[in-house]
């Protein structure tokens, strides 16, 4: 067999006994697949991508997310065959700790890959950011005869992605913006892990992609038809819709396990891999085989691809001479990635005698500022634009939409899953996304925020109505748990600001935050502005706005957002009440920050052996790491008018002092009972729940 | 004009001049969807809808679920003109506090108020669940000539809900399942919050329908085109495909803002209702005005249905003669709601030489057992069956399948937030749902979830691969925050068990749990059988499993799941080492219920002023409620073998003993040094992160 092969052939074989070796060694992993998916790889990255192994970030290159990423075998593969910084060495460490390759693919880990998929239907979404990114750089920056962009964004996806709700939120947007830059080829190989798709993903795919406003094409033999896949795709690319391909598959191709859901999670198998590679004319005995030819075959396509890279260089020199000013912003935003010079001075500044405001309010006016500061800030809101105060923006950048692709405005419509999972797209082109909703639909977008955070890529996320403080929508539309969600994600930044200059400084902080989201929480309802505040204070995350002189503070109250105000009026009133009281109080905007100063640092702010009271109008759990007793919820919030929740829940400054109060007698209390330090209570063991 | 009107036009009018007023007197909500939807509502609750205002449980009422749930003043309209518990005083009540008309549907605030909605889609998604269950109940307990079930489902959702993902997933298995007892109006009013759905919902609604097996129709004047509306519904009655009716609608229609973004999401002022009024032939004087012919009418259509419920009587009556082992079944599970006696008897114990199991394969053994136990338990997985080990119950209980109704076994797809909110739907017939995916996919499907716990309705989460050590998958598939996610929920009941036995409880918890979902987060890997768990300590949540003889333990030390055995050989190895070392271990399956327990009791589990170190493979963030020192992750996980991760993270046991003697030296010396107790320490104030 081996004799009559094609070239071609010769490297789909050679892809398709290398992916199950990867898994075999790894023992563990997903074979099917990489060999289903091995021709139309091998069509696409040898006859159609534009890419440069030597400088992966090449600005103009097309991109490629493996949407059904534990296909990564496949993508690992590619990569290698293609030039890129992957040695047969790290095929063979697949899924090995500190490799190259790990078990899904991560953009932050890999020179290659784009975006960090694994979680089904994230990568279409993305894909969907990414052709906005390149619609986008194109409409602002090609000039007549001088296409600067004209990138593409290609996908591969299974069933699973297909099935996914943020898939299909992504798809019908990506139809509504005639996104025609995007195509997408679908491994429909008709089985799932439960079994035939026929168990439950029967839906006509082609009709609801062409309901979306999507160009939908098959290829009958995805496993063969080279030419026809290549068709396809040259159909697609010259089509002014988003595409589809479905390209009709065998999971496991060649091996025993061929066209069942065995070949898609667990290694093959020293014997069946053998079978494999006798039936493709390899010889067993060489593994991780690849042959001269194929790599000869291989070479020619980097080299293909080095000459376009060096003709676009060209292109951007002559680009350069005429358009200097475009050039170097072009250079700016998607080559260096750097911010421009002083674009922080247009933030605004909120005196002493700044009227009360909701913090979405001030957040609003900020973003007003940036928005023709940071020609790199491109953002939306999931139809919510007057509610999150992101007119401003919009009326400025205007929309992107298919006839106005220079605009900088999404209307995601109500698709916040999709919404958070494009963004991650626009940030891997260099774009700053914002993205907003209020912040209880978090929970609708968290795993697109924590596939930021994992990866590595900002994005603001501008989540207004931050509490039960929203009032009467009532419990379903009300935060409680969404703040410990945040804090207990790694690298997701988080500020909860209490006036207006702590608005101003949280924005600045999240622009300069290139190594991952910062979620921004805003109040629905207006706050005092607050003098002691700073820009400095927020930086470090809690900072002291009321002190004690002369002495030692008797108590700390230490409090976020909206509760910072209420926490000022009810040390006041303590000490009113008291004069044994001396009140400290803490504002902590961000938990996060906070966490990363230093021990000297933490303990001038919180004082060991004082006793810490928190206050948030949230759950109270993960406020034990900063304090001894806290103020905040144990349940759902209700429907009703902000007074009477502020009372119900006990939040008016005189409730918190008398509770205040209360916690520290009894404390005493129970330090006497028990023989131990008023602030020796680790959460759980004081009185109170 | 009121001469002319017919009583239908009168209700109608009735609808739309009431529902703006309780806007009004909320001084916030929704006027512009109520009254865009006046005409259907009132067609379907006068012509169609079978249900009982005293008896809102009827068993075999038909369902309706408001997916837009911000409409919510015409559902408490409805109820009100139908007789149920709702008084006018409570419509002028609406979104005040203590009161039976919250801003969003709260199924377990409103008698007639099926489902919690207003997060949008989720609606869709329960009424998927609801239809099933519907189909399911008939498949069971439907004999030649007595139709005991034979309720329908009906749903009202709109713009957002269709433009939402977990509404998309839901409506393709509706499409699968062939669910031809769901009956959608789609409210098309071609309006969303950012204005005209031009903006960013341009799609082919029907089509896209069709693509996943649905009738569609459409009624061009849905304002005032009664018997086309009714027509439309008969013929979604007699198809046998799930039904979706567009129906044509002006928003806020007949006041000033009809047809504007406007008219959505604020009141209409006192003067625009005036003029609605007027228009209407109503007299403005007249505030929350409802003649005496629209009553009359409205107390027609509660004597039919009276009729219809006291017909079924019959037909059940006649039923119990005929069939009275399956009539106490029936009655049992859809009417009282009540487990079978001795239920809890069947489940497996596992003895001191149960071998090394994963948590997920024990839990797969006690799912085997309820099976057939449990005739109310239906679920299934999100494609994962083999890996959740929900494969024996699908092979005993067979698939629920358009063709074979009676089956038990769901097959998802992989759609997991459709998944959890198809199971609310099923929970809110009787049924006892459980739902199967990756512990980190919780964060797909957690809006689900919450809405479970905020309604305090019943759902078992089997919920498999709960930590970094799954292994290879990497971090993307790796749970860190999600323990922290989980207990930062109000009413969501969570177990992490170290092992058979203690799965074994969590089970019988979960299944007796009928006020909340209960998730169990489940290893991947084996783990070794203790001897001192009990189902006793698991019911307390956290309790010692190895103690100290004769003296006071120096050091305690608390885990989860697969963490505890690791505790437990740390502290052999922490007093093999150290003869001054005395170690008591516990085991906290659930923090949730030991928040539960007594002070006195957590007190006595994790005493006062000894020093308490937590571990668990998951963020440290939270454990500072429960130690004053934490073992665990301050990042994500990554890609490689467990005993790789394991080494890494340092959670092997001489680590962690080594990282326990350290924390204790390290915070002996803090506290010399700043003259407290090594036990004052507050998370963030000791030395480490």
């Amino acid at each position: 067999m081996a004799v009559s092969q094609t070239i071609d052939d010769q490297c789909i074989s050679t892809i398709r006994t290398v992916c199950p070796e990867m898994v075999q060694a790894a023992k563990s992993g997903h074979p099917g697949a990489p060999m289903g998916m091995a021709a139309m790889a091998h069509v696409l990255w040898s006859r159609v991508l534009r890419f440069s192994p030597s400088n992966p970030s090449w600005a103009n290159r097309d991109r490629f997310v493996l949407s059904n990423g534990h296909a990564c075998a496949l993508h690992y593969m590619m990569l290698h065959l293609c030039g890129y910084d992957l040695t047969m060495d790290d095929l063979k460490n697949f899924r090995q700790i500190g490799s190259k390759t790990p078990g899904h693919p991560e953009a932050h880990e890999t020179p290659g890959i784009e975006v960090t998929t694994g979680p089904l239907g994230q990568g279409i979404a993305n894909a969907v950011g990414m052709a906005i990114a390149s619609r986008h750089q194109a409409a602002v920056f090609n000039k007549p005869g001088l296409q600067l962009c004209d990138n593409k964004v290609y996908v591969f996806c299974g069933d699973g992605c297909l099935q996914e709700g943020v898939a299909a939120e992504a798809a019908s947007l990506a139809g509504h913006l005639g996104l025609g830059n995007i195509i997408m080829l679908y491994d429909d190989n008709q089985i799932s892990i439960d079994g035939s798709t026929d168990l439950s993903f029967t839906e006509d795919v082609a009709k609801r992609f062409e309901s979306y406003g999507w160009h939908t094409q098959i290829v009958a033999d995805g496993n063969s038809d080279l030419d026809g896949i290549e068709a396809a795709i040259r159909a697609a690319q010259s089509d002014a819709r988003p595409s589809i391909i479905s390209v009709k598959t065998a999971i496991g191709f060649g091996s025993e396990r061929e066209g069942t859901a065995k070949a898609h999670g667990a290694p093959l198998g020293d014997d069946l891999i053998e079978k494999v590679k006798q039936k493709f004319g390899q010889d067993p005995a060489h593994k991780f085989y690849v042959s001269d030819a194929v790599r000869a075959k291989y070479q020619e396509v980097q080299t293909a691809n080095k000459q376009q890279e060096e003709t676009w260089n060209q292109l951007f020199a002559k680009y350069r001479e005429q358009y200097p000013k475009e050039a170097a912003e072009f250079q700016r935003i998607y080559i260096d990635k750097q911010l421009p010079a002083n674009w922080e001075s247009v933030l605004p500044t909120f005196g002493d005698d700044a009227p009360t405001k909701a913090t979405r309010a001030t957040s609003g006016a900020c973003l007003d500022k940036l928005t023709m500061a940071l020609p790199e800030l491109i953002g939306g809101s999931a139809d919510l634009t007057p509610s999150n105060n992101t007119a401003g923006f919009q009326k400025q950048a205007g929309d992107f939409q298919a006839k106005s692709p220079e605009g900088r405005y999404l209307r995601f419509g109500v698709r916040e899953h999709a919404m958070v999972a494009i963004g991650n797209g626009l940030a891997s082109y260099g774009l700053i996304p914002f993205t907003a909703t209020f912040l209880e639909f978090l929970t609708y977008c968290y795993p697109a925020v924590r596939l930021a955070a994992l990866t590595q890529q900002q994005q603001v996320l501008v989540f207004t109505h931050d509490s039960i403080f929203l009032g009467e929508d009532g419990p379903t539309h009300q935060p409680v748990e969404v703040n410990a969600m945040i804090r207990a994600t790694p690298n997701l930044g988080f500020f909860r600001p209490a006036d207006g200059t702590e608005v101003a400084a949280s924005w600045k902080l999240a622009i300069q935050n290139k190594t991952g989201p910062t979620l921004l929480a805003l109040s629905r309802q207006g706050l005092p502005n607050i003098s002691a505040t700073s820009a400095a204070g927020v930086a470090q995350g809690g900072y002291v706005i009321r002190d004690v002189n002369d002495s030692k503070p008797t108590v700390v109250l230490v409090a976020s957002g909206s509760e910072v105000s209420a926490a000022l009026a009810a040390a006041d009133k303590l000490e009113a009440d008291n004069s044994a009281h001396k009140v400290r109080v803490v504002s902590m905007p961000s938990t996060v920050l906070f966490d990363q100063q230093s021990g000297e640092y933490r303990r001038s702010v919180l004082p060991l052996s004082t006793p810490i009271v928190s206050i948030e109008a949230a759950m109270k759990f993960g406020w034990e790491r900063y304090s001894h007793h806290q103020i905040g919820l144990s349940s759902f919030g209700l429907s009703a008018p902000i007074k009477d929740i502020k009372k119900h829940f006990g939040f008016e400054p005189e409730q918190i002092a008398s509770t205040v109060e209360s916690m520290l007698s009894e404390s005493q209390k129970q330090a006497a009972e028990f023989g131990v330090s008023p602030a020796a209570f680790v959460g759980v063991l004081a009185a109170q729940k």
